[in-house]
């Protein structure tokens, strides 16, 4: 039995690869799916397994192009009722592979339909060697339960007996390996370290900790950080069945006149990936920004229009391919070009552009404190109550597509975050509604702070 | 704190980086040091320590190389009286990284100087997390003790004392990170999986298992599998410090002529990794045969002289790097060439070829019935040991480098392993010698036993 | 104006890239347009032409591949009457792009709808700079034009016309790009160089310096190579317009037992594509052997049975992939799966194996004098005449498909190319025929005249 | 014979392959040799022969790295003294490379030393089929020959002696390989193709055009453009023998404070390499920037002080490493490190930032009309002839390094080139020196021009 895990940085996705000596399983695939080919070929097993734990919310999984590749089986829980062809499983199923075995949990809580996989390891013993926890236990923390709207403290309730019966039960060696890690929204305080065991989860796991199941409810359907709005949508493409990656177009190379053209277009939507400091340099006027370097598949299912074609600016040609495929994995299929040459042959078109201003903290202050200007710390509500700049005002980037109305379009705005790409995002949101005079400030809350002029 | 193992088939070698969030350390590198530079960089980290377990035996250890790359710190056992410069540790030592704290635990045992990074993530709690087992903890099986002449009771001995006294004691739930898996020869049985936990170790782990101290040492000393040849030279290279990779030549093609002349040269040593069914097809007089994608460096390492000048024979110009890296994982730094255009040319070139012949098993058995051949099984005495075909005798693939002194020049002799590839080895041997009729029994014993000619 | 040369081995062809400052035209591409998309990325141009010569007769093209990929409109001629969507192209038609214009010649001769095109830097001159000469002027040869059935001298004579009409009418200084070099069956006396010039040509090409029009039908109509068997399918299949690369299915690792039972199925075909010296070493019965490291797609297209579904066996898995992508590109479109772990997983499976005997020269010699076995040279009929081994009797690789019935099963065959690989394709038919007693002469030819035995 | 070009771009280099059936030579090889290692390694052809055409004045060359890789020997111009291991070849020497015969001219002129190879096929015929004409003779032009102060003259002279004499005697089908293509300040005038013929060059080339003596003189040695300042050290440097690339330090990863430090070094140099727009929207005060996307190398080793440790501001990562082999082609072999986390970790860190406005052509028409800012364009005096707006300056942009003088710190300058980058360079110029007000017309002339501001 040999386990690799594969990460996605961006929506933080664990999957994994179960592996006997002939064959293997992959666990919760990323649409991605070359990776896993890859891996089997060099271990030398063919995958005829394909283990879904639970329709996840936060991207499309890739169950169904891996197994048009492989000809492997899916398995997926009974109650997500997928439309595709698999097999169902359900409490108590077993799912043999050469000398490992898989036992199915069912474990609704972050979701419903909500399993886990228990592995044992036959060739060694009959006490359970590894669990493959899905979104129920993370390492540090368990898989939110308040996605469904009126349903928060059901599926809460549900989760804490789930925990408390049948994972806690297991042997304090049984390793966990969680399908997200640090930097996913499908919990709230998930640690760095991407694998765990279940008895330093039972010491140290906050969630696990509380004894008291009122209590724990209480906890996890209160504060909870806000969800993108993209988790609405891709449970149900994972239950309906994906497009398969292949039959989707690549986007091409259009030259300034033709973008220009389509941007125009009300089914088209603009959108720049550059870096924060590029976009803030120079950009088209109508651009959405977020930065393909930062938290990029979640802003970007969190506040793009769906149902749109979508057309880029980027650096360079290659991020036209690694931007597209970061929007495939939260269900944005439709990226129909970039802008050929980037910004340079923009430019030189003789096309409209526009700019951020990119402030330091001095420039701020000083601004500020005469008047001159308002800031608007776009943080997270649980970054802002943890500390902020008294002279600040609070409005979450995404807000901002709806609470732009707060603001005055005639004053100069100075937008923070923490370190300035999601002050961009904010601000391309800001100028999308005619806001004038939109500034960043450089480095964000932690240059302030550092300057003196925040806790 | 993020833990990426890194595994090297062949010498299933298991190194690891474990970062924070700007910095990382890399534990038991291997030579080839791209692989962690690239995955650093991945991560956003910096390579800022290099922590060795012990003084592997079994191959030559990258730290140098790293170090050189990145400007880290080698920190390695105090008793291991290294020459390069480095940070000694010992027991109780301690090595901050971040949030992260490497505690020191000496384990001689394997080695004398043997030890455990015992690591604690004191950003969810003090109690340890993870032990880097190096080669006194595996999956499964613990590091043997056997290699040192005359001293391995005493090894063994304080091995027992180690793991009960400073490893067994852990928690049920850490985490194991050992440095090698299933397919080394630092243990007898290690199971396939590749990391593991106290809990889970001490409840299977057959060595762990064994209450007695002297049933221990009795067990951990007796019917070892044989040691391979280089494990008592790669100690001494590392505790040196190895030749920076970047000093060594990489093989120059060279044509028929070239080739013919200098494997002629004392200095030098022909040999031909093609698989066994390309050496059987036809080869070059005088070649020792390795298979590449077999368990090529730990057979190179167990039977090649050190100290020549090796000419390899390849199907495809990429393997001469590929095979010159694993010859020098192993401690043979001198690779000098490879013949241009395969044996294809060299065939074209008129110059002598010869062949083994691949025989079923029905040819097999009827030759060995009627007399006409003899059937030896190379395959290790354990394995003969297991089941055997009555008619064959046992001499180790490794052995026939001396014991070919036992067989008959004149006859005609049948080696059989399990699948073809150490058979082909000991063809190579064999002919070497002056045996005229060297037969491989294509698919080894397991086609023997199918066909039911063996139990 | 930048021209690309790209150029597969195997078939020996060259497509090229013309590009201006931000668009360019691919002539003749190959069907796998990666290595297109990559160049005109790199070089900043949008691929927006697509150009035709003809009706490839030796490969499959990848016009309809390229032109999905990127929306370029494909040109072809108009006498090819082309069955997909393009524009079709006879003579004074004139393509601009940019400062570059492609005027057409037709040059009827090589297929009866062949053309030339004929580009004219705009941004330096007037006259011809380049000729895109497809199948009707090689570098030291012309297209040979003895394909069609009855028609040869015709089209013949029409190559004359056009030749000395419309090619050696270009300045001298003029390049020619033609679509192939070295080692294609399109012509025969093609030199390794791969671009010439009108002048070069006039002076040394042994066609353009034939005065006569008779003497220069007779030449072209008489001693031709054998023309392989795919060369009269592809041609069919490109005017047709191919299936789209991306609709085919990736060949799938097969464990023995379900190779072994599809290998049996009449619509399969067993393909080992290993090294000659990994064939003679081990084989399964049955299989045609064509190595895949030697003129692999043209002996493939020429002897394999269309319509079947492929089973291979390859050395390394990604063997599958590159000998796939070969069995494409002449009109192999179902390579259903591989052998799982190769030869070796076979063998130790206990499935039959068989073996061919490389014999050495002196063997072979010994063996022929004395009346133990017969010399078969498969080489071509042009190589035989020009030198040959007074003891062997001549009939090309290619022919004993059927010719084996001029042999006797129940003698003992020695199988002589000029190196080993083509023998090798002729041992596995004859062993395909129930001959038992069949070995190669390693080295070949070369190898025998080397020792002595051969002029 | 086959001949393979390898393009550089930013340089404009074209280096050759030209190979036999066996062996190859290269032709004024890169400093990053692995791509002839490759390529060799493709063609089944060992590097034997490296061969240099001058001491090239833009680029360090690569004929020691790659002697050192192959054991090929070095052949370069007698009057070239070098101070490496070489074959020292001068008029009417003959080199041998199979059935290839290089024979030289020399051709002094661009530099005293020049000289061309002339290669004969001897497989085809014994007339000259192509020129390795190094930078004598270019594609629509020749090399320049005013690099030597003092000598400009005599060098015209001796290259109109030679082109007349020695090269435009060759036959017209003669086919150009030149060592630069357009791009390359080597010459003037040079076209986008990158081989030619001698017959087109004759008919076009307006250097060749020029029948009178004293008329070329003339004309070659005035309004030349602008030379830039390594041209007078990588010669001197490739006469002497450039350091070997594995001898120089990869650079690392430096945290924000590090990099701080350092850049505070009178022996550092801070070198921005992003694209300008990055740069624009936020950078660190007393950055040279210099856009990596554009014609870097030159524009490098134009402008940046040598002899020092160079520290590099990128975009990502692997950014780091292509600076640096840009870097190492000019000359500059100490590149220390790259701020770790760019430009987002430095922000977040506090530290010091700035920026560069960019402005719409409509917005510095606004401002230069009102006499609130003055527009320098940066472009090349030759340019500026061509074409500027009346209300705009010339100061080149590497003149402005000594030039700043004649501006005022005080006022407002808008910095215009033809797109942008140029114009970067210029305003990180006068940053450095104080300036407080300098932004960049974004899209530069030619955005300025559509905008009906310019002729």
């Amino acid at each position: 039995m040999i386990i690799q895990q594969f990460f996605v940085p961006g929506i933080a996705h664990s999957s994994y690869i179960v592996a006997g000596d002939r064959t293997c399983a992959v666990i919760d695939p990323a649409r991605d799916t070359e990776r896993y080919l890859r891996a089997a070929r060099e271990m030398g097993v063919r995958i005829t397994h394909i283990l879904e734990t639970h329709l996840h919310a936060d991207f499309v999984s890739g169950h169904l192009d891996l197994a048009e590749a492989t000809g492997a089986a899916v398995y997926a829980p009974t109650k997500g009722n997928c439309a595709f062809p698999h097999y169902a499983v359900s409490e108590g199923s077993e799912i043999p592979l050469e000398d490992i075995r898989f036992s199915v949990v069912e474990t609704a809580g972050h979701t419903p339909e909500s399993l886990c996989y228990v592995a044992t390891d036959l060739a060694r013993g009959d006490s359970p060697v590894s669990l493959f926890s899905g979104d129920t236990l993370f390492v540090g923390d368990v898989g939110r339960p308040d996605l469904f709207p009126g349903r928060a403290e059901d599926l809460a309730s549900s989760l804490y007996d789930n925990l408390h019966d049948k994972i806690m039960t297991l042997p304090d060696e049984c390793e966990v390996y969680p399908a997200h890690g640090a930097g996913s929204l499908c919990g709230r305080a998930m640690a760095a370290k991407r694998t765990s065991t279940i008895g330093y989860e039972k010491r140290y796991n906050y969630a696990l900790r509380i004894k008291d199941k009122d209590a724990f409810v209480r906890a996890l359907t209160s504060e909870m950080p806000a969800a993108p709005d993209h988790f609405t949508r891709c449970s149900a493409i994972n239950r309906a069945g994906p497009a398969l990656m292949k039959s989707l177009a690549r986007p091409v190379p259009l030259g300034p006149g033709t973008f220009f053209k389509k941007m125009k277009d009300d089914r088209s939507l603009l959108l720049d990936v550059r870096s924060y400091q590029s976009f803030s340099g120079v950009h088209i006027p109508g651009a959405w920004h977020i930065d393909l370097s930062g938290n990029f598949p979640t802003q970007a299912g969190w506040i793009l229009p769906p149902e749109k074609d979508i057309l880029l600016v980027v650096e360079e040609p290659r991020h036209a391919d690694e931007a597209t495929l970061q929007l495939h994995r939260v269900g944005f299929d439709r990226v129909a070009g970039y802008l050929d040459g980037g910004m340079l042959s923009w430019g030189a078109a003789g096309l409209p552009i526009t700019r951020v201003p990119v402030l330091s903290a001095d420039e701020t202050h000083t601004l500020v404190s005469e008047g001159g200007a308002v800031l608007v710390d776009v943080r997270s509500s649980e970054e802002w109550d943890a500390a902020h700049a008294e002279s600040s005002v609070n409005i979450p980037w995404h807000d901002l597509r709806t609470r732009f109305t707060e603001l005055n379009p005639t004053l100069h705005y100075i937008l923070m975050c923490r370190g300035g790409q999601r002050a961009s995002i904010a601000a391309s949101i800001l100028k999308m509604h005619g806001f004038g005079m939109v500034s960043n400030l450089g480095g964000g809350y932690t240059a302030y702070k550092r300057a003196g002029y925040a806790p």
